[in-house]
């Protein structure tokens, strides 16, 4: 792309000082829109050293409310940002609705600087790539409008541009050996960046390259396009009632496997008590051993109200060191967690390398209760089962290991549950008027778990089926399966 | 303290297998009601090496209800933990009102292991016991219960734990040379930890050391003085209407100074003009040096309504790097952050080492709007001043400079800017029926405004009037005090 592009464009400067107010003026305008509307917006940059980023961004922050408008300038990955999969310092910094986030390099830098130092096609590159794509998909899908920008100047302009900052002792020190190192690579870069463009200028987030040698031309191109996308958002978004996302893709009816499921097995007390000690310590030994090997694990528990998570949990992590894991209840989003896409709240709290995070319910509450009670529409949550099987993919790709339990019962077993629930001092705080009604919606809530389970059964991150009509032998299923899977994966 | 402690404590097993079940069941029960009353709840666990935190710890978690109660681990500090003031990580890890934080270590780390390695007297260690009260006096007085624990255990009985846990293959990694380098020094050790606890005992968060050689007396005490504690807490809660924490200071009343300020300064547009430029361009060069010396500075805005605060700011900011600063606008907190202490939020956006934040209004909206509007009590803000002189002086103990700009106009001026706004299409947006409510309120706020400088005024982070009656005037002297004292500080 960038071969073909016409650097010699300029802005007069009495054309730029005629129409720079007025395109302050309407962005302005615009952001208050986007605003109301409650539609997100993500403006990226990304270009050359010493194309003029910096100074771009500074005159596009400033013509804004500050009060909506967040820069977040993307360098090296810290330790933690290494520890944790590549997408979670992108997600975690996705803008509220109404909201605008620039970003100064942003996920693309993966491609353009750490490429350099190695095979462009190697495996690593070809998954990021369609991590890319997804996030940026997801987003979309979601209302946000995201703007690339690449800004090119070509090799004479930069070297121009590094002598005349060394020339001055106030910037030297911005012009690195390692900027002329690549600068003598200039055509490398370009040929990693073409390739980049390539590989993600989709449909649904074009690049748009920027002839940045006249900063004049460079910042009314910029500001024209924002403009421009904005308004024919706004427009759109006016005139239908149709999202702008793409719609889901077609599916095949889940057959029902869930009625399937033999909740017979049992196990005696004294069973029990010997394998439940001897797989605790087991899985004590484990956790120490992911921390070692730096891996992550994620363990999702879904089921029937009553099936017994909390009591299953606590067997689980009874021995296990309280500084390796964290459980993370799940509830219904608050108002600032409803403001984002619904993953970003899972994104906030993803487990860093060494350290496991247990879900009590997770993001799957999309396909369940929100299905269900009708807190999203049918497009969204029939939208959600690629996209949870895409972020446990890139969870997995980078090395977490997942693990999804499912606690089923019958609905007599409940019954007894609840009934007995009710009767036990210490236990009725347990509960509420919403237990007795998600009961009567049993066969509703049927077809949604048996349908995600069908859907999101995917090799990288598996279901397991623990049948919880007996709770000793549930208890002792799920410690099993960890310790298995673990030893499995850590050997 | 250590000296005194009778190791020999045991619980027998028939004791502690009768009241176990009890226990964990008063323990949830309370943590109901800590929920259902909003007081927030932390449990801090100091102690030797194989002193048994952890299976402690766990033994506390599994009995409360996971949604409620979060571990935190404190290890050594990260890059980016290093690279903010000292109690930033333990700020932004207070729970909010009615849940439970536990502390696996805590900000007495700094104290136990960090003053092994130097000197015990030193400065920063001082410094840092009076940050450490301060911060704990605060989140008591804003009604969190907080129990600080020490397991104490014997230098034999420690010897004979690391010897245990060496004989087993799957433990043995979990003893260190440096555990055996500390346990040989194990004299100094109790020498600093009972240094540690003269300092810390305060009146409203004494230390309660747990005779650990018995794990069933421990376990037992823990949870008895958890239960004690909350148990109190909650009858004094029900009985009065009185606040848990200490009464704010005897105050003297403030002087008017701020009728008394000249607001008659004005610039030319050519004088304005000449200065404008060069100012920019310095405060982009000092941007860059705090940066390169890994200083942080926090620039507040504070003023009148349409004193020019967006505008003013804009000026300052023109030429700087968007890489190395941010604006935070401050609003009306939201739930979430209203379900914590009030300096909560500010914590959670103070810049890193080399960054600026520009807080356009700030955490004294506790002594402005929230006193004038009765969004918090007379006591809350009373105790204000003193909070917020402690804070900012944590800030510039880690090194931070500190700008605190107040912009005023008198009233004429705000009514001629206001009636502006009205008619002006572009400006319309800026005005809402707030702006009249507020200004109808003028002596009540002028008063707040006064007491605020008058309080908050210190040596450390001093008050710039800015006189703004005059734009082009308060925009030069903003830029010029803000060069002028990072070349102070940066020199």
């Amino acid at each position: 792309m960038l071969d073909t592009v016409d650097l010699s464009k300029r802005t007069r400067k009495t054309e730029y000082k005629a129409r720079k107010d007025d395109l302050e003026n309407q962005l302005g305008e615009l952001q208050r829109k986007l605003r109301d509307l409650e539609l997100p917006m993500i403006i990226l940059f990304e270009g050359w050293g010493a194309s003029g980023k910096g100074t771009l961004i500074n005159k596009l922050l400033l013509s804004l409310d500050p009060r909506g408008a967040t820069v977040h300038s993307i360098t090296e990955p810290t330790a933690e940002e290494h520890s944790h999969p590549y997408l979670w310092r992108f997600w975690t910094r996705t803008p509220a609705r109404g909201r605008i986030a620039i970003f100064d390099r942003s996920w693309y830098s993966r491609f353009l600087i750490e490429d350099y130092d190695r095979s462009i096609a190697d495996k690593v590159g070809d998954r990021t790539y369609e991590e890319v794509n997804a996030f940026e998909r997801q987003l979309i899908d979601d209302g946000c409008i995201l703007l690339k920008f690449f800004l090119h100047i070509s090799p004479k302009e930069q070297e121009a541009r590094f002598k005349e900052l060394e020339s001055n002792p106030s910037t030297a020190w911005r012009v690195t050996e390692r900027d002329w190192e690549k600068h003598r690579h200039y055509g490398r870069y370009a040929k990693i960046t073409n390739l980049m463009m390539a590989r993600t200028s989709t449909q649904y987030a074009p690049w748009t390259v920027v002839e940045a040698e006249d900063w004049r031309y460079a910042t009314q191109k910029v500001f024209s396009t924002v403009i421009q996308s904005v308004e024919t958002r706004v427009r759109t978004h006016n005139q239908t009632e149709v999202r702008f996302g793409s719609p889901p893709p077609d599916q095949d009816p889940a057959p029902d496997k869930l009625s399937e499921v033999d909740l017979s097995p049992k196990l005696s007390r004294s069973e029990y008590g010997n394998q439940l000690r001897k797989h605790q310590e087991r899985a004590r030994e484990l956790e120490h051993e992911l921390y070692h090997q730096g891996r992550s694990a994620i363990i999702v528990y879904e089921g029937w109200d009553a099936a017994g998570k909390g009591g299953n949990m606590k067997r689980l992590l009874r021995r296990m060191d309280p500084r390796g894991y964290e459980v993370i209840p799940i509830a219904a989003p608050n108002y600032v967690e409803k403001a984002h896409h619904y993953s970003w709240r899972f994104w906030q709290v993803i487990p860093r390398d060494g350290h496991i995070a247990v879900f009590d319910r997770s993001w799957y509450g999309r396909v369940l209760v929100e299905r269900v009670e009708g807190f999203c529409t049918q497009e969204e949550w029939k939208r959600a089962y690629r996209e949870i099987n895409e972020m446990e993919e890139h969870l997995v790709n980078h090395g977490t290991i997942v693990f999804k339990f499912w606690m089923h019962i019958d609905s007599e077993t409940q019954l007894r549950r609840f009934q007995d629930r009710q009767r036990t001092p210490h236990k009725r705080w347990k509960m509420t008027d919403e237990d007795w009604r998600n009961r009567n919606k049993w066969d509703q809530y049927h077809a949604a778990f048996n349908e995600m389970i069908y859907r999101t059964n995917t090799d990288f991150a598996p279901w397991t089926i623990v049948e919880s009509n007996d709770k000793r032998y549930a208890r002792i299923k799920t410690l099993k399966t960890f310790c298995a899977e673990l030893e499995r994966q850590l050997r």
